[in-house]
């Protein structure tokens, strides 16, 4: 299955026959003390810097989250989101869970966005999959509902299930829009959360083939060694079938990995991409 | 399932729920010129080395092959199986081609030795099976025949079911001595063979709970950038179900990726391994 994604000039496909997806985190308050404080102050100039790194470091993809407490988040999404189609043409992922920051983030974008999330909740489902049919967008799904982040594969796969009847038969979205968030947890805080997030990727390419992302940097979140976990992480998922990832791109480790399993699995065509990138590091540029 | 393999005063478990199997793979003439003349004169002493800087990489076990062309390879074997046991307590996997090679081998190996390996056809099944069964030793089964690497997972399995069927029903052989190869080939070759690789690995582990070791670095061989294709290759097939590879473990690269996956596979609790190894590498010493 495709997802197709558009800024106005560009379009990124997202399938399991294609390369991996690479979405840039970075432009997000969220634990950046400094960040949060300069949107608060309406100054956006960071950005800047957020979108030119993570270019050079390979996205695919740049997600834009404002989740600033205590300020118009609307507002500020909406700007944002006008700031960095200037900045760059790679394709956006909206991300609030403040649905008039999702509306607002939307009517300033000009493409097909990816929306950055629903829940299982009814009501969610009903505020935020309305304003994803009217711009045309896709939406990431996570599988859990009223703070209950299921353990069980089988119980993700269900809400999957159900979010996917709603917004298809319900919102007339097409099934190819709909992007599952397997939901990736701390292995710090518990060393069997990744095989069940493993296991929830299987399921979901198995059952329903649909594209699936998920925030791969909470993988590692307090633990040392960030960049070799989330280098080692994603290959693993995606030889279970994770086509995108919202991660740090900035990482030459974790990228050069992504880059490898693309290879390794078939979606670098005469292995073209990992030849020039090791011919680019031989001669001394950014690989 | 658990594969049980023994020094004189070491045992090593080989399973699902343990950390990977490292078998370090450079005691080998294999493409080593100066090492295959040495060897050709009688002269071992480059082992020493090799087996100082693969248990320092973080080897568990080690392979021995010594397939000097115009050598006899029975002798050299005896002699390096024996030599290697006075350097290291790790038990030894017996790798040749020669029938009386892996017997001068095991008769000079004091423990449970790993055998590399039997192919499925009869007449090398009738000469290979009796001796390890002799000899109490676990084997490695590679599932193909007379020069047919077959293209199929499927026709991988059964071949490999034929095997069991002869070592296990015919030989006595306990089904846990059984490890299999799932065979992992170039691919640089062609960039279909590691996903057939992968499927056969899942399809063994779904199907017959078996142990497995492949040669990992076959699969980045002729291509640039080979540490980094091992680190991601392992990760991948480590999520299938594979539980042990022959590999460079002088590599650091790769030696983390395997640490970080049986993190992150929930085989290395509380995740003491992976932040002891992140202390000693921040405090300067070899991680």
């Amino acid at each position: 299955m495709h997802t197709v994604l558009r800024s106005a000039t560009r379009e990124v496909v997202i399938g399991p026959d294609q390369p991996f997806c690479l979405i840039g985190e970075r432009i997000n308050p969220t634990g950046r003390k400094i960040f949060a404080e300069q949107l608060r102050r309406g100054d956006l100039s960071r950005i800047e810097i957020d979108v030119e790194q993570q270019v050079a470091g390979g996205a695919t993809m740049l997600d834009v989250n404002m989740g600033v407490p205590l300020a118009d988040e609307a507002e500020l999404l909406a700007k944002a989101v006008t700031m960095v189609q200037e900045l760059t043409d790679l394709p956006l992922v909206i991300d609030s869970s403040v649905v008039e920051a999702l509306e607002a983030g939307l009517a300033a974008y000009d493409g097909k966005a990816l929306v950055n999330s629903v829940t299982g909740e009814r009501e969610r489902l009903d505020a935020i999959l309305p304003i994803v049919a009217r711009h045309g967008a896709a939406v990431i799904a996570l599988p859990n509902e009223e703070d209950e982040i299921p353990d069980e594969p089988e119980r993700r796969l269900e809400i999957t299930r159900k979010i996917l009847d709603i917004a298809v038969g319900e919102y007339g979205i097409p099934v190819e829009d709909i992007v599952v968030d397997p939901l990736a947890m701390p292995v710090g805080a518990d060393t069997t959360l990744v095989r069940t997030t493993l296991r929830t990727i299987e399921l979901i390419s198995g059952e329903l083939g649909l594209n699936m992302t998920l925030g791969a940097s909470n993988v590692s979140f307090g633990m040392p060694g960030r960049p070799a976990l989330g280098a080692t992480f994603l290959p693993m998922a995606m030889s279970c079938g994770l086509t995108s990832a919202i991660m740090d791109v900035r990482s030459p480790q974790i990228v050069e990995a992504v880059k490898a399993a693309d290879l390794l699995l078939g979606n670098d065509e005469w292995g073209a991409a990992w030849i020039a990138r090791a011919r680019a590091a031989a001669a001394g540029k950014t690989a």
